[in-house]
């Protein structure tokens, strides 16, 4: 490995894809809606190979519609591979995945024009589906097959928001579910991918760019407090067993908790219905959840721990039920500490200022973790905002993160 | 005014004429779903104008149908009126309402039988509407009749849960919405409620039978707490405006500020709405009500300034935006404390132990406090409960209420 030269990118070229891609499935002035496999992600998809074409990469499509451009190594078929997802929120923005999908495809064009033939292969990667808008048990669906994490079967058994299965929207644009498992890779020997941060921490912390150590580790709990519906005038307040009372304790202690652990702890209640949520009823009971993060293994069981403490000692102090479970419950994905370095490296060389963070939430790259070192690069965020149209990076801002990642590409690759 | 002797109650026609009026409208094993106007109701009228004929009262029904059952005085036609509302929650039970025109009844009845008639004139009376449950905007349509609250068109403008008005319903059985102010009655002297508890105070207290000497005060406030809405996982808790982190301390804030204060006063959380209610987002917004109540008019003052105080205080220190009006704000009703005084000595004088109390609850007897003096009493519900097929109060309980009643009614108008 050699230590990084100057790359160039050109801010022209950088400004120009991401508006012209935000044109497939444009929203409202500044949104973009393009969920997997329907006609405008169809567009798009077609817009990515031919740009991949003109870098003179070589393209292919998967069996789930990931888009490839290579640029063959002189020395290793072992692909270094940088990208992100080409699907949407409905609506999101014109960044979230579909920055990464274009980074890996500008810094691989820049490198070849740069420095010509790597030693090992690089690969832009355009993923199919990331943000599970249109089929919700489905996201990741790129990463996954590339794993190799989809069941046969899974295809048919998917539903969607519609009335259609995941298989349906494949076959209807030409893809055979039945070939899913040829998406699988086993020969990537790095994942590098570049995303906006979606926070506000470099905004504050005024820098453009974020090496990302690690992936947080997510628990959403599902929850419900069950206490004794009555009367809200008859019954007085020494006699209740009030579900409303128990879980507004809960909310703010696990709010608390994790504000007084410090950054990066976050939770947060984002989701609760009363039954039956009537103003003159004491509810029966809540049902509500519990999105609590930490990227650390130890802190994340500390926190975790803190929040069930609370909620028993709340729950059998007032004489109310309580059940919960969990329906997602990520590990923290650690980055690979080499890759890290590397890109750490990356920016000093280009002299741009960054700082190194966990990635709040969750990426394809956690997926990619299971069959390669990974590594994130974060992009400021305007107001912290993404998931909507008003989502926005500056092109300098982006220019120096794609710098920052074709720099270490080329320290892998070169 | 006499001091009242033993009056006598049938057990067994307490229980007849709970049982056979539970009949109309009969849900499930216990429950009743009678709601104003409908077939089940109107058999219910009928039946309660038959029982009134057998006990020699003289029958009419006014322009609502409300059925009067009159035993004339023969020294005033000012008149001494008991009754409550023959409507039920859908689905109620035998007891809510239902009762208290029964007691009315009975208490006549048994002393037209007992003592002959009276010097002043004595009516029992099925109300014909309390609940609110054919149509949302119309509770306490038979008492408001009665004293003149209900406008010209409010019968058309009214509409159901159905594809209905009130004056479609009136019409379907042969009332004339036209002739609403005829209900109107200015020659009331007193109006006596018997009415079950709905809440566990008596049972708690061991006791049958209450003297009620205010209804409470009660304020529905509607709140909206906003906030900004956010990415869970990427953005920091110190920078978050949270408004389920506002929610909740308010909500045990008022519901703690009310347990404190002490019985009578209850604060109750009983609805809320976070925007857009998912698991994975910092809310933006979230919509609440609080029910508060407090018989007395001075800490009723106290009770409402400690929770907007405390809201305010919440929403300036978390940068949230607080919005609230109320859509119920009634004033305490006081009974007349003669009358209190009558019924006191009337439990006395048949040996019946009793607790004076508050209700919590709202009840016709508001609105007859607008042109009479009130008094109402309460009998012992099981487990405190109301408003479902549940509720249940013992025979020995109600011939105590109604015993209680009967005697009182007989100092008043003998």
């Amino acid at each position: 490995m050699s230590s990084p030269p100057q790359v160039e990118i050109d801010p022209a070229l950088v400004e120009r894809y991401v508006m012209e891609l935000g044109r497939f499935g444009a929203y409202a002035d500044t949104g973009v809606w393009r969920t997997v496999y329907d006609p405008t992600w169809v567009a798009a998809t077609d817009q990515y190979e031919t740009w991949c074409k003109e870098a003179g990469l070589a393209v292919h499509r998967d069996a789930v519609g990931n888009v490839w451009g290579t640029l063959k190594g002189s020395q290793s078929d072992k692909a270094i591979v940088s990208g992100s997802h080409i699907d949407s929120q409905r609506p999101g923005g014109r960044y979230d995945g579909a920055l990464g999908a274009l980074a890996g495809l500008i810094a691989v064009r820049a490198l070849k024009e740069q420095f010509g033939q790597p030693k090992k292969t690089l690969q832009a990667l355009s993923l199919c589906e990331e943000e599970g808008s249109r089929f919700p048990s489905t996201n990741f669906w790129g990463s996954r097959a590339i794993t190799g994490r989809i069941a046969p079967g899974d295809a048919e058994a998917m539903q969607g928001y519609a009335d259609e299965t995941m298989a349906d929207a494949m076959t209807a644009i030409g893809l055979d579910p039945g070939r899913i498992p040829e998406a699988r890779r086993d020969d990537i020997e790095a994942f590098v991918e570049l995303h906006i941060e979606q926070g506000p921490i470099l905004e504050h912390a005024d820098l453009p760019v974020a090496v990302v150590d690690a992936i947080t580790g997510i628990r959403h709990y599902n929850i419900t407090l069950t206490g004794e519906q009555n009367h809200a005038g008859a019954f007085p307040m020494d006699l209740r067993r009030d579900p409303m009372a128990g879980f507004a304790e809960i909310a703010s202690g696990v709010i608390n908790t994790a504000h007084r652990m410090g950054r990066p702890a976050v939770t947060t209640v984002g989701r609760c219905v009363p039954y039956p949520n009537g103003p003159a009823v004491v509810p029966k009971s809540i049902n509500f959840t519990i999105d609590a993060r930490h990227p650390d293994p130890a802190q994340r069981k500390i926190l975790y721990e803190r929040h069930e403490g609370l909620m028993r000692e709340v729950a059998a102090r007032r004489g109310l039920e309580i059940e919960w479970d969990y329906y997602v419950n990520h590990e923290p994905c650690l980055s690979d500490p080499g890759l890290v370095k590397t890109f750490q490296d990356a920016a000093r060389a280009q002299g741009i200022p960054f700082m190194t963070m966990p990635s709040g939430a969750g990426h394809d790259s956690q997926q990619m973790a299971l069959i390669t070192k990974v590594v994130m690069l974060f992009v400021r965020s305007k107001d912290g905002r993404s998931h909507t149209p008003e989502e926005f990076s500056s092109v300098e801002d982006i220019v120096a993160g794609i710098r920052t990642l074709a720099a270490g590409l080329h320290t892998l690759a070169y």
